[in-house]
């Protein structure tokens, strides 16, 4: 896929009365222009970046699913994140630690600024996971007529408490890392920030994952060090290609996902979505259990659920390629 | 219930190797001497102290379950908490951060050397929660002779690769913090705890549990705060009455169980156990899930299993006390 940027001039007003100026968006697309292509948006989860050809290589590419031969693809590196669009680490009217709160309402006004830029006028199929899930119902609810077709994997109306509740545990841990503070440079908060990934391990698989991946060898083992090693490695992989500063930001905008705010609530708020809907939702996820899914399959106007079964928890919907990609074309003339 | 000590005068060899020497047990009975009364032995979990009449005060105290007026009732603060007993914050032979591992193996060994210290011969029931259950298992297998009745409150065989890894997240937390490095009192690492805990918390509870006592109040809600300040509450709360280079100690001591250790495996651990056994997993429970209860039940000789519902998954084991009560008066004619 190619990458690009847009740099959009002036000033960027924020939901929380914060501003940003001349953002840029860095993003991939399949094809210089649309030119009379069937349109998808791919809306990437938190710490992920613009190309899906990269991190969804089992869906994204040349003869796959999302066929970046066929159609034009997008996706856009979301505000906040540390992959080229504008946030904490590259942004130099704010300090890193005080980069203004950006919700997930902000993150679909510059996909917008983007697509106008594009000179996309429909999008015909719309697909987010976890975090890309709150983007896409977000830009359903906002702008409904511009979106045929829309998947929701493994995601939600508004964030729940207790995956709140587990933000900010890692927030507290990037915290206890003084180093974030002084910000000599982008690693600071490096030590925090693993522990905050090996933390949110834990939610994005479970009990049952972990057993099968990480179970202790030696039946005489003394103390268990292969879920230890696999922490510290996971912690250590994302501090290498992310920054503590970053993954702040973007755990506070999870935070704010709520498609009811100022919209008479979630209810009224789902009914505005007209796309054609699937929900997809995983049997073993315990940050986004199935009944999210199924809330938000039954509360948009026109809104399947599909449940499908995984050892990996949340992560299935970065793993399950096989049964996303049977749901989708079974829901979906495009893909047929 | 009375407060009391017994040092243990000379080395107390660990099973990884370390040796402490002169070792305090801290602990709590209802009597002074059992005097022909049943003796009642608690077991209690990873930050609880000797006295259950205050942490478990629903079930134990005057006309109660473990009814203090009537059972010698016996609880000791474990090795390498701080609430007593020798740890790390009080062993002045190793600086705090170097205090040497304990197991689960070294907890009961220390349990030994009070029940021998107190003249008991044979313990009438054995009960222990979580880490509690841990020290049950292990006691009751390493000397099945002892114990005719036994109670495991959603505990397990051997430790989880979940669990440890989620216990490995909140060592990486701690580590985090360099104040626990420079230990230059019991507040080292006070930043690092409060975000261990506030992780683990969300592994005592669970989605449900959280939704039910966390939820946003108003609807229009921008920035999710309620599960965030009850994080930050939790921390600190345990900050205040607790210290991380112990809870650094008590959670490596969790990664050591394993009933199965140098005794061919977990089956052949457990069949050695007579103990009429009952063994209650909690429904909600996402890190101790029902299946290690049903392990342990089908695991021993005299095995039983009751599944208790709740919505506040494992911190059910402190919460479900009616519950609990009527399993246990169900199962043992001791309570009748």
């Amino acid at each position: 896929m190619l990458e690009r940027n847009y740099i959009h001039k002036g000033k960027f007003n924020l939901e929380a009365g914060g501003v940003l100026e001349d953002i840029n968006i860095r993003y991939h697309t399949s094809f210089e222009r649309p030119e009379g292509r069937k349109v998808i948006w791919i809306c990437h989860a938190l710490t992920a970046n613009s190309d899906p050809s990269e991190w969804w290589d089992t869906l994204v590419g040349p003869g796959l699913l999302f066929d970046t031969e066929k159609y034009f693809i997008v996706c856009a590196n979301i505000l906040g994140s540390c992959y080229g669009t504008t946030g904490p680490s590259n942004y130099a009217k704010a300090p890193m630690r005080q980069f203004p709160l950006v919700t997930i309402r902000d993150l679909v006004a510059a996909h917008e600024l983007l697509r106008k830029h594009l000179g996309i006028e429909k999008i015909d199929f719309l697909v987010g996971g976890s975090n890309g899930g709150f983007q896409s119902i977000e830009w359903a609810v906002s702008n409904p007529d511009l979106i045929e077709n829309l998947c929701l994997l493994a995601t939600s109306a508004l964030v729940s408490p207790w995956c709140t509740a587990t933000l900010e545990a890692q927030r507290m841990a990037i915290l206890a890392d003084p180093t974030f503070d002084e910000q000599k440079d982008l690693h600071g908060g490096a030590a925090g920030l693993a522990a905050a990934r090996s933390m949110a391990l834990t939610t994005y698989r479970n009990y049952d994952g972990y057993t099968r991946t990480q179970f202790e060898q030696d039946p005489d083992f003394l103390l268990a060090h292969r879920a230890v090693t696999y922490q510290q490695y996971q912690g250590q992989k994302l501090v290498n290609r992310f920054d503590a500063y970053s993954y702040y930001s973007l755990t506070l905008g999870v935070d704010t996902h709520n498609v009811g705010r100022g919209r008479g609530g979630i209810e009224a708020a789902l009914k505005r979505v007209t796309a054609k809907t699937l929900c997809i939702g995983i049997d073993s996820d315990i940050l986004f259990p199935v009944k999210e899914s199924r809330l938000l399959a039954e509360g948009v106007q026109d809104g399947r659920l599909e449940i499908i079964s995984s050892d990996f928890g949340h992560d299935g919907f970065l793993l399950e390629y096989q049964q996303i990609g049977e749901a989708i074309k079974k829901h979906y003339e495009l893909f047929k």
